[in-house]
């Protein structure tokens, strides 16, 4: 459930879902987080899904099909691991115009196909339809012994995030510069854009320990935004601990960039934000970068000074 | 999981789905039938999503928004109840034009809500989207006792229907035809195309006692052919057990027509066919009209003589 700001997701879906309100006992979570969540006999499932549309999430021949078919599974499950669970099942819908380049779709269910493999999920249904442009619709179930909310944080807990942050928005900005030759590190930059992965290797370490989590999608000051506003905490982050991964340092330096730009403000990491009761033993690649308190707003500690972060904007940088 | 005839959807999902071998002993049903249908805990979720996009689904001019959200529910719930299920939860993926007509799509969520409210089922979840043309795509979760096939028929079984067939084509025929102004059973006629009902009445007599069902969205001939088909039975239409509605023997003498047109081809009509064991004791408005032997394809039966019914195709009326 990524946002779509250019029609204003959030205020339209706020409209529309007042609409429709839920008064079902076994409907856990509805609006408004990752994932959905309902209760089937004791187990707790997870529903969401993602839309790709022809030029305006991609555009057909500037994405690699395969490529394309790997980030709608990816999307999705990183909303899943975002809420502590699994994903199990997927219905997809597509719709082509007229004449399609059946290549084209075939090449996108390769990239479904190896994502499926790596995620251990399977697609069980779906439906096909006609539209001007090419769409594909994914839905996932997903399951948790646990849901982990936007909502749950709480004051005094640790801040952490899995890997590195800003190196999808680098890699796309290098893409963008449509150059005919990149170097090794620039490529990686790219992969990272056009082949996303979700952390379902840190899916246990939330559904055990998370308070609360997102992945994400719209850049860090913006999802622990999220987390900030539903929470009702503040939270502070310490740029001392955000870390510069050796190729975004590099990007910077070549191009003349901030990384902290890109760290605070990247998005399309699929990187996940969560907080914590206490420190966590070093699991993996997530380091602790802050913490949760009395108050609202995100912001950030540099030295003695604190800085409140906006979702987007480039200020105090 | 409707059919899109225009893009050969069967062919098309046979090709995409050989692609995603299914191999998870909790999934009972993958692709082919109404729904898929999965164990979670003992308890058989049902599975489903169709799509309705402008200028290919419906023309904004021409559907009444809150008809069209009404529809996009009933459409699938409608394949729900044909595998013998309720329906439970859905999401709504919804893409938008720039600068969208707010107030028809608020509407159209009029219409949703009418729906679930009739069905007793919610909305938990959705995403919206940009997109050159408005699309509404539901994906729905059902539940049942017992899931009901397509497959499953057997040989020497009856078949029923539910209420009369061939309304909702007479319907969208006077639509069509932009009169200025109707009788009263010609409106009636229109409303059975513009605002069908699932029939979520019927649900426990197909949990209990249909051997296969099928919702009769593509017309009698032709759905009835896919439990032909796909469990390998005869089956055999009683031509004098077809029930002529008022309405459309009044349509039919009016625009000179072939009532068995509409009955056998007419589609959209969201009632139910089904077979059964042994004969069901008048439960509503559902009626005998046929049965299945040993053998294959759909038969008309017009006295002593036996008609090959194709699944499209007007012969031998």
């Amino acid at each position: 459930m990524k946002n779509q700001k250019n029609i204003g997701e959030f205020e339209l879906i706020g409209r529309l879902s007042s609409f429709l309100p839920i008064n079902d006992k076994d409907v856990i979570v509805g609006f408004g987080d990752d994932t959905a969540c309902v209760n089937v006999n004791g187990k707790l499932l997870l529903l969401t899904g993602d839309i790709q549309v022809e030029n305006v999430h991609f555009i057909k021949s500037k994405i690699n099909p395969e490529d394309l078919g790997w980030k709608l599974i990816s999307s999705n499950v990183s909303d899943v691991v975002a809420c502590g669970g699994i994903p199990r099942w997927g219905l997809i819908s597509i719709a082509l115009p007229k004449n399609p380049d059946y290549q084209y779709v075939e090449d996108v269910y390769k990239g479904i196909k190896e994502a499926l493999d790596f995620y251990k999920m399977f697609i069980v249904g779906g439906n096909t339809s006609a539209s001007s442009e090419m769409i594909f619709d994914l839905f996932l179930v997903g399951e948790t012994k646990r849901f982990v909310s936007r909502s749950s944080a709480k004051e005094n807990q640790l801040v952490y995030i899995s890997n590195h942050l800003g190196l999808s928005r680098a890699g796309l900005e290098l893409l963008l510069m449509g150059k005919e030759v990149y170097e090794d590190w620039e490529l990686e930059l790219i992969k990272e854009h056009t082949k996303p992965t979700a952390r379902i290797d840190l899916q246990e370490t939330i559904e055990k320990h998370a308070s609360s989590c997102i992945d994400i999608s719209d850049g860090l000051a913006g999802d622990l935004g999220h987390i900030s506003k539903m929470s009702k905490v503040k939270i502070v982050i310490e740029k001392e601990k955000l870390k510069i991964h050796p190729n975004l340092r590099k990007f910077c330096e070549k191009y003349d960039k901030n990384p902290y730009h890109y760290i605070l403000y990247g998005g399309e990491d699929y990187q996940l934000a969560f907080t914590v009761e206490k420190e966590l033993k070093e699991i993996g690649d997530i380091s602790e970068i802050g913490f949760t308190e009395k108050g609202e707003g995100v912001y950030l500690k540099d030295g003695k000074e604190f800085f409140h972060l906006k979702e987007k904007g480039y200020e105090h940088l």
